[in-house]
């Protein structure tokens, strides 16, 4: 079992992370957040440790009618979101890898029915950003 | 079954949030992102999306080298980080409501054992915290 929605993308580090940010625009996800955890470890735990896991960003995307519908299902609900997005590539990694958070995998925690078919709705748009990163 | 540690206090709204900061800080957890989704629903969707939600902030507390061991141990991981700690208090309630994503609900989803003890340390602390605060 994973927990993430997954791709692959051959382009130079600061690309992939325009390209990732301009799929989630094109499908209603605003970045809320993004966390440079290369830099915050490296700041917070040395330049070792932050070369051993290489460029890692990761975004936090909102769709806000969607987040607005589940926490009114379920107000507890926000501390699944927003969705987070994974932008990472090792230090001798080839390509850029893309893993969206499974909204599906995630509201498995959770027990309102409505949340489930937000979710849904979610992760197809998460999909749909990834196979346009994709193709 | 939750997917929340939570507690409730009886402070005003911006004492609430600031206690629960320094609860966390107290923990060894740093806030990597502070989400008001009160002031990005309104801006977003009107007043009344807003006002029927109440107040509504979502911290990103991260723990540095929890999370730094956590992606050596599953890059992926970086997905469900960092800890999401909601701070809500709807626009009727008495108390502000304080709930904290359970890292060991989160790590079901991962396949990783190394994964799950660091959770176990991250939920104690969260634990603790939440504890601090309702004392």
């Amino acid at each position: 079992m994973t927990f993430t929605l997954s791709t692959t993308i051959d382009l130079p580090w600061a690309e992939a992370l325009d390209h990732t940010r301009d799929a989630l625009s094109a499908q209603g996800f605003g970045n809320l957040t993004e966390i440079d955890a290369r830099s915050t470890f490296e700041a917070k735990l040395g330049a070792e440790a932050a070369d051993a896991m290489g460029d890692y960003t990761i975004l936090g995307a909102c769709n806000p009618a969607l987040a607005s519908r589940a926490i009114a299902a379920e107000p507890e609900v926000g501390a699944l979101l927003p969705c987070n997005v994974v932008v990472r590539r090792g230090k001798d990694a080839g390509v850029t890898t893309i893993e969206a958070i499974d909204p599906q995998a995630m509201v498995q925690l959770s027990a309102a029915p409505a949340v489930k078919v937000i979710a849904d709705d979610a992760a197809n748009r998460l999909r749909k950003a990834l196979t346009a990163l994709s193709s």
